[in-house]
């Protein structure tokens, strides 16, 4: 018997997208809690994050719904490192809509969470068209990947909130400018928050951690 | 004035692809020519990939459609190199089909090369659902993405002739197993060719050319 359960999610209709994802951000909004959309390239670092920001924020109930084709392990990882985690499958498609996070939340619930995070699909072009009714939108993009990403993939840099650049530890490994980055990401998106970090070391968390919780203690008290 | 030119492409239905991926692989095939589609991930190295293999054959004349959403970069790099090149446009599509083949090589021309690249948008999802026309299926893994990769993105290797494994010039860096990976790809597809390389150092990539040759002259011989 494992701690997560595993759902297979359908996507709806471009049209109904718009309404679904307003729905689920009254809902998080209502009970006062955040839901942030994390999407990256395959291999950028999405989990390591995850259970990263898991251990670092002790004092808040961290909920995930893994979004894979159809692959149960990252699941497993965050229930493992004390998160509360549902597997979403996507039967083949490629990004997250709101549909499927409304069936996620459905099934995860949200009494016992104070912050929930969407693993959505590694993919840098299609989850960036689908809103997934989530607060914020966090993009990891990771050094090996190379800095010329964000001109690459212009729509996720632009409908990012906060950039990860994770993988920190590999710089000298790689050529990899962090100014450069910064401005191509800027020049999309002038108001987006930029932390550069090691999932795997811890380093550059601190101001994340700040900016985390302020987002989640700021949500707590809105309405109030 | 650029050394090559940049074509938007569309999308045509999905049922059309075959018949349209079937024309273009008979017009490769009477023309002995050989066209590979190459995959992966953003990031993993396929331009990089793309100019070491131009530098190391000489002999043969290389084309290149650089199939990106909006950028220019790459078909600039692959003429700096040597190649011959055209950067097609997707318009914000996540992938490229047979139709978009077919309106790049029109634009290309087939007379002056030997053998035909396309290199896909950056992505492990969608590229993998659509037959480009291309003989061969070409992906790149790269180390830093992690062994996993096959597991979790199954359908791209089930598609894939050959895989090779990129960056291994950094596997010091990273917790990646060799042997478990060639085993997960092979489990999802028993005939796959697999390659160890470097395309920044050039380590490994003797047994993929000789192997790259032999499928250019075996097009050559055939209808001889």
């Amino acid at each position: 018997m494992e701690d997560y359960k595993v759902l297979l999610v359908k996507e709806h209709v471009f049209a109904e997208n718009e309404v679904n994802a307003d729905t689920v951000r009254k809902e998080f909004s209502e009970n006062k809690k955040l839901l942030i959309n994390v999407m990256s390239s395959p291999g950028s670092g999405k989990t390591t994050t995850l259970v990263r920001l898991i251990e670092m924020l002790p004092q808040y109930r961290i909920g995930v719904m893994e979004c894979d084709i159809d692959a149960d392990c990252d699941a497993k990882t965050i229930t493992e490192h004390g998160g509360k985690s549902i597997q979403l499958h996507t039967g083949g498609m490629c990004h997250m809509d709101a549909q499927m996070t409304k069936q996620g939340l459905d099934e995860l619930g949200m009494d016992d969470i104070d912050v929930c995070f969407i693993e959505n699909v590694g993919n840098l072009v299609c989850p960036a068209e689908f809103d997934t009714g989530a607060d914020i939108n966090l993009t990891i993009l990771s050094v090996p990947e190379g800095d010329d990403k964000p001109a690459k993939y212009p729509l996720m840099y632009e409908v990012s909130d906060v950039v990860l650049i994770n993988k920190i530890d590999t710089l000298p490994v790689f050529d990899f400018d962090t100014e450069l980055v910064k401005e191509r990401i800027r020049k999309l998106n002038p108001d987006a928050v930029i932390f550069f970090v090691s999932s795997k070391t811890g380093e550059g968390f601190k101001d994340c951690i700040t900016w985390l919780s302020n987002a989640i203690e700021q949500r707590r008290r809105e309405h109030a």
